[in-house]
């Protein structure tokens, strides 16, 4: 089947899209910008789930479900934020269908079913959740108050890619409420943190952690931290963010509480989120012209036995120590397919496991039996070693631990080939153009520069890294004095 | 706090809004039916997910997610199904918020952004679902497709009592797709099976399986499969139901395989689902006039321990020892919460946890530490009772489980007396309205009776039992023939 994908040098983009459905991921639905997530796709996203609500319990959080709904009165409340979502909004104005008179069997909506107010459905939760927090908070007691909800939200996106940017998309949002701002912001951080630990340790994808700059920042936030990645094509994915969000919502929806020494303050706010969005960052992290390369951490099968066999008796006695293999290796918490289908020779078995990113590969046949040995192939590097049976649950235990090492270390190094330091504009579209990653340039820290370098160039600042040193330079866009690098790139 | 808790015998409904509310469950939110569900109940619902999704995974289901919205010439192509969700379903008709020109500051619906169809919020999904299978369905080889998704979903309701009956709930839906007739009638009703299974054995909520008459079937069914609950008021919820949907989905929306010899024939379909209605029929069936009663195997605290001291030393001396024991518990996989704030008092601790239902409360003092006891009470019976140090842990754990049996068995006891052969109408019409609960009598299986028996006591038929015996008899309204009796009820 890969002999079908495009190679990546060939057409990147094209190559993404021919994965992720030859992959059996994800494939468009018939409703625009909407995907279907298929059995294999959803199989990641859960288990990104299981790992992140685990990191989220771990740091004091608990879930909760509030309203897909939002009344557009409580939407518009912080207007920066409503402002910055109102033109990706799915509105709904009608609560019932009737039968239409003109087109029997067909329904209509029915006009006398008008909403007195219209409901959005939610793009983000904020105005929803800190709406109801004003009846949680009363006192300094009632916080820290840390909630995550797991949900879909939607936002009306022109230009959809699966996985990428679709109009629905599955997401974790957290919301909390601080009775400090430095708390606040030790939230936000930490919140980053996590995301960089799980992008790096389970996704096995580097990612810099930094700050936006102003015109990047979400819509009613003071601040936002961002874990950037950096895609095989030297494009950036912005893989999860954090925000500072002030008192902007605890002032738009009037949410005070009562201090220790008796004052009424307003209350300070966090959200943060990661979506599904992380399982497009994960397939162009590692996958190559074979298919997908999944980190043994997410991968949904981790282990596959393929049995090489002639006739129905051979298969009984492969079968008889391969069930034993199994058994041994989900002992060890490992998942494992025995795939002993009589419908597809083993070839074509091998290229759909190396097309789904299996990271191991086992395969046995009767001469293995005799010799006691037995073929174990790795995905990332496609090598295949021929081993005892007597080493094996071993040697596969500590293989996946390498292949998830390896993965991250290949990603690693390649993304760090790929920041360069430039001084002058020249530079700067020439490296853009030419090699592509992120840019470590000076900027004289205004939204203009930053506009016309992205008109310019269509790269925009990524983030100021938090580990950014100070260095007297100037911009390389304007000339005038900057004190520190900033990243730069193009961006999914 | 369960002082200022309405009695059961004194207004249930009223009793049952309160619990909700004070026991910290949900809420209702600012949208017109939509509750907000909070930590304590969300955390309910997670155990329930977890419990339920091992159960399909382990009959070989596989999680997907098919988009929220759907099409209205989708949503309207199998017309039984689409006349009965027709009147309850929430569209969405625009695309875009816009400035409004006459209220600065504020969004009005951008008149230019109409969408060219409508999109109906998905009150159920058989219809995106079975335009997506169309593709994924060619061959014998295909099937069986076994899927299940967690959702949302949105039926706009009248009348909405939390988590009974919610405009907006959270639900999963299996959909699968077979190659006969039998097989899918078989997988409805394993699905059926899988349902009471967790009622019994998680919920401690016994259940009656059965199936539906023609008139309570879901719409675009052939047949609907339930499970019906008995509650503490002698009402009846219906807690989980699966569907033998016959072709009429593949009909609607072409979908065929080709079978092993070659023919094109229609595929045969079920669907089935529970939702956090569960939630409702969990709190109902234990819960009494001092708050929640959680089966263990559901409940988000199983254990929780409350020092009894005077001054900060005493305390340090007590926690240590704690501080072991919940170490000790977590270690058998008991979840235990140590509940050593210094802002409440123990009887304020003993209430809040009687409140929420937590099955074991450990309290443990200064003199308990010199004697090398502890108290240990249950929630179910409020018994309390002294015993060693020595024991505590295997105490707790068989007391967990003396918990979950004994909910089961005394609702089960309570169910099975509540469950009334009739044999006239107006015996009929003496139990329903003053003994309530389940009422076996004789029916000439027509809709017509069955309507007008609900006209006159508002009992429906919840269901002809799986396990119900052939026995001649009179229809008790009409006194026609009747091979056998139908269960009946007043339901939530």
């Amino acid at each position: 089947m890969s002999k079908n994908l495009t190679k990546r040098t060939q057409d990147y983009s094209k190559w993404y899209n021919e994965l992720v459905v030859k992959a059996d991921l994800a494939e468009n639905s018939s409703v625009r910008g909407c995907m279907v997530i298929k059995p294999y796709g959803y199989a990641i996203w859960e288990n990104m789930q299981a790992a992140l609500d685990k990191m989220f319990k771990e740091t004091g959080h608990q879930n909760a479900y509030f309203p897909l709904f939002v009344p557009k009165s409580l939407f518009e409340a912080e207007e920066k934020n409503a402002e910055g979502f109102a033109k990706e909004c799915a509105v709904v104005t009608h609560y019932r269908l009737q039968n239409d008179p003109d087109r029997p069997g067909k329904l209509r909506v029915d006009p006398d079913a008008k909403l007195e107010e219209e409901l959005i459905v939610r793009p983000t939760s904020e105005a929803i959740i800190w709406s109801t927090y004003k009846g949680w908070i009363q006192s300094y007691r009632d916080l820290p108050l840390l909630i995550n909800q797991w949900a879909n939200v939607v936002r009306w996106e022109m230009r959809t890619r699966l996985f990428l940017r679709t109009s629905e998309f599955l997401w974790q949002e957290g919301h909390t409420a601080h009775a400090t701002k430095s708390e606040a912001i030790a939230e936000a951080r930490q919140m980053q943190t996590v995301y960089a630990t799980f992008a790096e340790e389970f996704m096995a994808m580097p990612v810099i952690k930094g700050v936006k700059s102003d015109s990047e920042r979400f819509a009613g936030a003071e601040d936002t931290y961002t874990i950037e990645a950096l895609m095989q094509d030297g494009k950036a994915l912005q893989a999860g963010t954090s925000h500072f969000l002030g008192q902007n919502f605890a002032q738009a929806f009037d949410v005070k509480f009562t201090t220790k020494e008796g004052k009424q303050e307003y209350v300070w706010a966090t959200s943060w989120g990661v979506s599904t969005r992380l399982i497009g960052g994960l397939i162009m992290t590692h996958s190559d012209d074979f298919g997908l390369v999944l980190p043994p951490k997410l991968a949904p099968i981790q282990v596959v036995i393929v049995p090489i066999y002639k006739g129905e008796e051979e298969l009984v006695l492969l079968s008889e120590k391969i069930n034993m293999i199994v058994k041994t290796l989900r002992s060890k918490g490992i998942s494992v397919k025995y795939d002993d289908r009589d419908t597809l020779r083993p070839g074509a078995k091998f290229a759909e496991y190396e097309l789904k990113g299996v990271p191991v590969r086992i395969a046995m046949g009767s001469r293995d039996l005799q010799n006691n040995t037995v073929e174990v192939a790795r995905r990332d590097t496609l090598k295949k070693e021929n081993i005892s049976q007597d080493i094996l649950i071993d040697f596969v235990v500590e293989l996946l631990e390498k292949i998830q090492n390896n993965l991250f270390k290949s990603a690693l190094d390649f993304r760090n080939n790929q920041i360069t330091e430039v001084n002058s504009f020249e530079e700067f579209k020439n490296v853009i153009e030419n090699k592509g990653g992120f840019i470590a340039a000076h900027w004289d820290g205004t939204p203009e520069t930053e506009e016309k370098i992205k008109e310019l160039t269509k790269a925009t600042i990524r983030c100021i890294p938090n580990d950014v040193k100070e260095e007297a330079g100037t911009c390389v866009f304007s000339g005038k004095a900057s004190a520190k690098r900033v990243l730069f790139a193009k961006a999914y």
